[in-house]
């Protein structure tokens, strides 16, 4: 008779929840209350005062946000929607927040959901509100900015551009942001749009009236490492990528945009290297695609950050330049490099420095308007590779190390003369001991105590620990092995880096963790990685989406809350769950956080492992 | 200076691959030539002598196999297409082949794609057939059907449609198809379609002319899990994944429609049941779209295997009809059930009879005209939920197996009286020893030794091994773990059935692995299995696909080949990047296999883990 007591009727539970906060990631400080508000498209927006050019959403100079391929955004020749701008033109903040404010009314309008998922089973109709009584619509939206932007606002180091924000919604119907830079403009416009859905009777309206939010990011620098020479991505997905990182908060984008197996990026001055090097003609980044995934970018609060991976990850270059490359496709390849096929750059031929002058000469002027950084790269340097270098013939580190030494050196001395920052991966200053300047920044992948040993050398880090924040991890290898001793010895086939790494386990990697105070200022950041062995364009989305959302939050608004407590899973899963519904609504494939019985729960607890158990 | 010798040049390398055969799954026997043939929309195709109604792809009655919404085929109201059919009506075998033909030329000359990812870099055009030669083109394509259809070739039991088939092409230009049924004649055609490439000039041709292709499955079982139940699946995407399941010779969907999260199929004597049990009100399966997905598989050769799972996993009947379900929302649900919520049948409970009597006097009669099985689950059986059942109020298994046994024979009694053959799990005969007739086909999962055991006992078998075949595994929890204890228990809150199977491990998994012949002529085939808890239509695609080619391959030509040996992976890598290349530009976002540089390998070997290392 007891047991009966441990029954609870699922029904009672679920119809009597409250509805979670929609905001994703969750915002430093935010009070809302219980009364409904509708939007229509007649909502006026005022920047500084200044009515913001916006008549209505069919209006040309405010194109759907859905428009996103090459061709359309050439068509449209807006500098402000991510069009086409010209190395060295400034941006305007009223360009880019009006941009933003397209692309906000766009979604809340157009591009919004039912949010079925997120109430109980058929408790939709009860849920929503009533939309026959009087309507308070929301009237105006005021957005003030009290800074002035610069360039480190469009391509900032570090911290150096506020992305704060305030945000209320009153209940006669004004909206106000007010934010230092037109990047917290952004970021406020992306909060805004997250407090309204679509009713079933196709209006918008939000039930959180009277809203305030306060909100800054913790990390600086928040991003998703992108590798595109694996495999080549179109210029649209990597568009649609940057999307959904601006509707996440995030603010950096990494591309790998070469490694052994494709150079896909056009270097003018030096053609031969992606005509040889591009897996087609066709899968190539040219000098108009990168400028367009960079204004694309700058248009969205996100630096983009190229890297030239090297010395490693480099062999492909000898389809173009054979003289510069040692050990291109040697085998076996497991002794000469981590993937195949194998080639790293000469360690000792002048070569490989004429053809890093016109590489950087050509690219860095390119990346400079946009960006204050530049990766170049630097893991898995393989030694015996050195072995089959006519340059030096040797596997010995005490030749290498001091070769690689000053093959570092001039190479970042390229990247500062370009005014660029260098960022290099961990290897580098910890296992090769390459002396590096305090500017440079070290992106850490090995975990461990890596960055903990970064930062008390003093180095500013980026965390991209591979046990938490690889999304191509855990789903076996992309090798075939042949029947017999490779089968037998490596069966089941999983790769380096399992298991999967699920929303959970990525959102509860805090990278400041075990830090000393001074040591975990040196923490710019992190970046999700997606290396691409086994993901194309055809899965990417899903790949990324919602877990990169889970690192996002992590990285604007801590792993810990304002209590110093780390933030909980159960809590987190009906909002995760929210902005999932929201990406997919406005067209980018993000996974299910779990099945529609779990999200209509609402409360996070529905699906949860019980407490004492 | 021996250490140059292992140096290979990959360029080198990459040039000199023959193109491998592009076949999957891999035919019985075939052989091919080096000739070039082109194809164009003015081939004549003939089945039995008569012309097929087939004038140019643009007449209406030849539409576009992209064509797959509910509406566009209402709209159409063409039977052999995939149109609705009334229960009781016939197939003819010439709407289904006509319905072949339309979809193969029509994926032959619209849906065709450039094969540069399967050649080597940059190598297209030096690979590809010139195009300014004198053409041979292919006229004619001949189809001969041996054998007469009746309904078991529609709906077959185990084996009873012969799907064996023979295809030649010769230098002259002519095709020929020969089978013994029609479902023969559609595998033939998904054969033709994988000869043929796209030109770079736009043109279709094959270079493998001469072929003579002789083919029959080797299981007559070969299918997909579908669970749409945890999460719904719109009908398109249903009709989706069958598209794929005929491209690679896949003939049986199983569709496990109903679980303890939610009821989607609308039950007309019962309403209510779908109208409080699925997720919204549009989230449900009609009985026109139940006979949409059946008919739609018949015309591709495909039988749909409907399960509803009880006496377990059916919780959400409560909603409609409390008084028929034990321990509804039980909690700590870890106690009661697999996964939240739970709630089983009451096992001696009259009202659960009336229940079933009506579900199934209802549902089945819509079966039976397209598929031979009905699968009444049976899998995780929770002895302790009957503590709460009122009717029985015990854990005691002397009392409760023998009221299983009883439950079990009358839903049997129910799915013969309707003329169907019942499919149950494996705990049914082998956990909970209930009693089956021969004619039961049972599903195995729990992997060991569970295959050996069930046909050592006499029972056909389906098999499903979760540590090789569950395509959901590896990637994670779908529940949240609340901060201290469940947290710290269950970190990195890895799921059940990890890792993940990746397509290799799918591969070398044999369902007749270590069975003697006669027990091994007890296994009918295998099902690989898509359990909803973190998969829906957003990323269903990129899961199955091509992983399930792997297990139709398996499943279609057997894990040995003609030698006895195991199948090679490093042989079976390139054939299906290409049938992978093929989804894509028939519309199914299948996974890479792997990144271009592989597929650009061509043999396979260009990305296989080297022998002896």
């Amino acid at each position: 008779m007891h047991m009966m007591k441990l029954v609870s009727r699922v029904s009672t539970l679920l119809l009597s929840v409250t509805p979670a906060l929609a905001i994703w990631p969750a915002p430093t400080s935010i009070t809302t209350g219980n009364q409904t508000l509708w939007i229509e498209h007649n909502v006026q927006v005022t920047y500084n005062g200044g009515i913001v050019r916006w008549s209505s959403l069919s209006h040309p100079s405010c194109p759907s946000a859905a428009i996103r391929t090459n061709e359309e955004l050439l068509a449209l020749q807006l500098p402000w929607y991510g069009g086409f701008v010209p190395p060295g033109s400034d941006f305007r903040s009223q360009d880019i927040v009006h941009g933003g404010v397209c692309r906000a009314l766009d979604a809340i309008l157009n591009q919004n959901f039912v949010p079925w998922k997120l109430y109980a089973r058929n408790a939709v109709k009860q849920t929503e509100p009533a939309a026959n009584k009087g309507k308070t619509l929301i009237t105006k939206l005021e957005i003030s900015q009290t800074g002035k932007d610069n360039s480190s606002t469009w391509k900032p180091v570090g911290g150096s551009v506020d992305e704060s924000y305030s945000l209320s919604v009153d209940l006669k119907g004004t909206a106000k942001i007010e934010a230092v830079s037109a990047v917290g403009v952004l970021r406020a416009l992306e909060s805004f749009v997250q407090l309204f859905y679509q009713h079933t009777n196709r209006q918008i309206y939000t039930t959180l009236a009277p809203v305030e939010i306060k909100d800054a990011p913790q990390f600086p620098h928040r991003g998703i490492l992108l590798d595109v020479a694996r495999n080549y991505y179109p210029v649209e997905n990597i568009l649609s990528i940057l999307d959904g990182m601006a509707w996440n908060k995030l603010n950096r984008l990494h591309i790998h945009v070469t490694d052994s197996q494709a150079w896909p990026l056009q270097i003018p001055a030096m053609p031969e290297v992606s005509e040889k090097g591009a897996y087609a003609p066709h899968a190539v980044y040219t000098p108009h695609d990168v400028a367009l995934i960079q204004t694309y970018a700058v248009h969205r609060g996100i630096e983009v950050i190229f890297e030239i991976d090297m010395p490693g990850h480099i062999g492909i270059v000898a389809e173009s330049h054979p003289d510069i490359i040692t050990g291109w496709g040697a085998e076996p390849w497991t002794t000469y490099c981590a993937e195949p096929p194998c080639g790293q750059f000469r360690l000792n031929e002048t070569k490989v420095d004429t053809f890093l002058d016109t590489l950087m000469d050509d690219l860095l002027p390119r990346v400079s308007p946009y960006s204050a950084y530049f990766h170049t790269g630097g893991d898995e340097f393989n030694f015996q590779e050195y072995l089959l270098d006519p340059s030096v013939g040797t596997n010995d580190t005490t030749i290498l190390i001091p070769l690689l030494q000053k093959f570092t050196d001039k190479n970042h001395a390229r990247v500062r003369k370009a005014g660029l920052v260098p960022l290099v991966w961990e290897e580098i200053p910890k296992d090769y001991n390459i002396t590096i300047e305090k500017d440079v920044v070290v992106q850490s992948w090995l975990g461990g105590s890596a960055v903990q040993e970064l930062t008390s050398a003093g180095h500013q880090v980026i965390d991209s620990n591979y046990n938490f924040w690889y999304l191509d991890c855990g789903r076996g290898q992309f090798l075939n092995f042949e029947n017999g001793q490779p089968f037998d010895t490596y069966y089941p086939f999983n790769d380096w880096c399992g298991p999967t790494k699920s929303w959970q386990l990525i959102y509860q990697h805090d990278p400041r963790a075990n830090l000393t105070e001074e040591q975990a200022k040196l923490v710019l950041g992190g970046e999700v990685a997606v290396w691409s062995e086994t993901i194309d364009e055809t899965n990417v989305d899903s790949l990324i989406w919602p877990r990169a959302s889970a690192a996002g939050e992590v990285l604007w608004s801590g792993r810990l809350d304002a209590s110093g407590n780390n933030r909980s899973a159960v809590e987190a899963a009906p909002r995760l769950a929210d902005i999932r519904e929201r990406m997919v609504a406005r067209g980018i494939g993000a996974a299910p956080v779990h099945m529609t019985f779990c999200t209509q729960g609402r409360n996070g607890s529905t699906c949860s492992w019980p407490v004492g158990v």
